[in-house]
């Protein structure tokens, strides 16, 4: 078998066999395939797109070219939820106390913040003493103790999939739908899950900027799902604003306990208790959707999903008065508003220049040695469809470091679109895909 | 500007400016711009294709690219003359000084042969101390003393189209007309030429296999000629069958002598005719391809076009007596016959296969480092459309090295296909593209 036999078949329009994958997989990984061959293999599947049985191949040929975590010490069905990347994105956070409290084991591993959006285990690290770094033992024993508990990805998981992507991002072979649904995937299943909930963001915020392009890549991870026998079940959801209303760090996990305890922003908790409701369906812990709902209502009604949370950050050397006393969260020096300078409706707010705006304040990575400023961020004061009057916050910065303070008000600002209508309202939910 | 935001404008359809194009050659050439980026490149030009204008910049990229070689101290519109590689293709030996007979300089850089086509380079060295290495100054003044001369390539002529080239090579993205027609176009335009007559190859000997290909690489490269102002005419003659009867260094030296001398193969013959035509006239001795024609039919017949090529051995240090007593040509031990097992006509002869066979037996190299025997090769007895009877010889085998001979002769017998109804006629010249 060759290498080059196997790009010629793709750039023909072929169906590649499981060999043929697996052969260009582990031949990459072992440094056996050189990066132009592997470059133009990449750009033939770009153009002429892969099947839902390749797809499914590659994602289990980047899955074996790895560790596999084994998770068979917690009891019952493990669901892991991924999302696709977006601003202000806080699910993570409630989710895991949430769904642990409907007795479903959450055993996640999370990244940290590149770019726009942040990163789960920066959020967490702004509980005070809060410690992702759990070796395998640790880890498990708190999912089976206490329900839930989030860690780094530790291991070598999925190396193939790391090594194409970094070819992909400099070959222009990124946004190709199944290169994309099989990185995610193989990436979930390394990480030791036995059904998988997914947040596809769509929007101007979101990696996926259409509602079409959106559903394609839904699919084609619900498939891989179906053929590698991971059930899988995707939501897209929109990422045309920030969800919620925080942008930071310790911001997001004050909104997550806002949110734990009842209330918080309504766009946050909805698509909280749809996720959570399908990764508790899925854990064979409610009968259907809707039941699971249900119960997901009340456990933030009766302050079981907020105790869970509370048990979790204790388990894992966080400080739990936190909870009763966000005010311990790392603050920033000063909060500033950025006012409105007339009447109208927001009709629209670009997420992914917040996002921006956030990480230039020090709440994200510009770069992977930054260091993250926990404290800062925005708060957004007026979401689409809200009315304002000139001189209302539009948004509440918190700030540490004023050195570009001009530029990301300006940033900020121009990210902001008034109008004098009343915006039709936002949507959140556009449809799943089981 | 990034190699990046240009593989991605090819991948999505979109037309590169000159800028683009030079940017992306120059910058591989130099190394700033990797391996696998221009790999992802090529894969994109393959699939979404060039328009006229990309491919002429392309070519004048690589030209620019290294040396160009400058001919202008011989007088006169130097034509060049290039074919896309064929079995038993002894133009060359003929053209040079029949062309340069009938007053049209012929300045000629030739390579040497490899794989199953053999080399201009390699037939004239076959003639006792014909040298191939004459210095630049050497080379004019031949030229415009004699006529013509052949010379190896010197110089770094368009070291771009030879790293992408390679890069192709191992990539699947060799078969691309708009990447074909620069890599030859940009050779022969940093090899000096003013005007260029192609002779496109077609069928099963070629490299191009179908004619609807053969054409559509005719058409690109006269376009790009068009496009750079030097005129470009280009025939699509067939591959189907090796041209004349002789595959083998010195046994085609002896078919060119047959053919200056006014006899020759017929194909051999009508084909040096049809491309001679074209050069006398682009190189303005003719008014036009038929008066060229008659000029050239009159100079094989008159023994001026033999006379010229005895001159032109003599010139390179080669022994002119070669011209009357072949005899002294490289001569291999052995001649033995393929006999046919039936009666019946010539149905098919696979080109390919013969020039494999004849490297087997020394005639070419199977690779870089392989020495060629001068000597050796085939004779083809019966060619497309003839009669055969059981018995009498296909091919006559010229022999010094018997190790591999037996897999020779089952290789000749199966290029082979004796039918008992005459086939259609050979067609030897499909058409023309000016």
């Amino acid at each position: 078998m060759r290498a080059y036999d196997i790009i010629r078949k793709k750039r023909d329009g072929g169906e590649l066999s499981q060999t043929e994958i697996e052969f260009m997989v582990q031949g990459y990984t072992s440094n056996e395939i050189p990066d132009y061959q592997m470059a133009a293999w990449a750009m033939a599947v770009f153009l002429r797109g892969m099947n839902a049985r390749e797809t499914a191949d590659l994602t289990m040929a980047m899955v074996r070219s790895g560790d596999q975590v084994d998770l068979s010490g917690i009891a019952g069905i493990k669901v892991d939820k991924h999302s696709t990347g977006g601003v202000g994105d806080t699910t993570t956070l409630v989710l895991a106390p949430l769904v642990a409290a409907a007795g479903a084991p959450v055993a996640k591993m999370s990244g940290r913040g590149l770019g726009h959006t942040g990163g789960t285990l920066d959020k967490f690290e702004s509980i005070p003493g809060f410690r992702v770094e759990l070796n395998k033992e640790e880890f498990i024993r708190n999912v089976n103790t206490v329900g839930a508990a989030v860690v780094g990805q530790t291991g070598n998981l999925a190396p193939a999939d790391k090594k194409l992507y970094a070819l992909r991002d400099v070959t222009a072979t990124v946004d190709s739908i199944p290169l994309i649904a099989s990185s995610i995937m193989s990436k979930k299943i390394a990480a030791g899950a036995d059904a998988i909930v997914l947040d596809v963001k769509t929007g101007s915020g979101a990696f996926m900027k259409t509602l079409e392009d959106s559903f394609a890549l839904a699919r084609a991870m619900v498939a891989i799902g179906q053929e590698v026998g991971r059930k899988t079940v995707a939501v897209i959801t929109d990422m045309d604003q920030p969800l919620g209303r925080a942008i930071g760090n310790a911001l997001e996990v004050k909104e997550a306990i806002e949110t734990l305890r009842g209330g918080g922003p309504s766009d946050l908790r909805e698509l909280c208790l749809t996720l959570g409701a399908h990764m508790v369906t899925l854990a064979g812990k409610a009968a259907n959707p809707a039941a699971a709902r249900a119960r997901l209502e009340e456990l933030l009604q009766n302050g079981q999903a907020l105790a869970k949370f509370k048990e979790m950050v204790a388990a894992q050397g966080g400080d739990p008065r936190v909870i009763d006393q966000p005010e311990l969260l790392p603050q920033a020096q000063k909060v500033i508003p950025l006012l409105a300078e007339q009447d109208g409706y927001v009709a629209r707010i670009e997420a992914e220049e917040l996002g921006i705006a956030a990480t230039m304040l020090g709440a994200g990575r510009e770069t992977k040695e930054s260091k993250v400023d926990l404290a800062v961020g925005l708060v957004v004061n007026k979401k689409v469809g809200e009315a304002v009057a000139a001189g209302e916050p539009l948004v509440w910065l918190h700030v540490n470091e004023e050195r570009r303070l001009a530029e990301v008000m300006a940033k900020v600002k121009a990210a902001f679109t008034i109008s004098c209508q009343q915006p039709a309202p936002a949507t959140l939910i556009y449809g799943e895909v089981v």
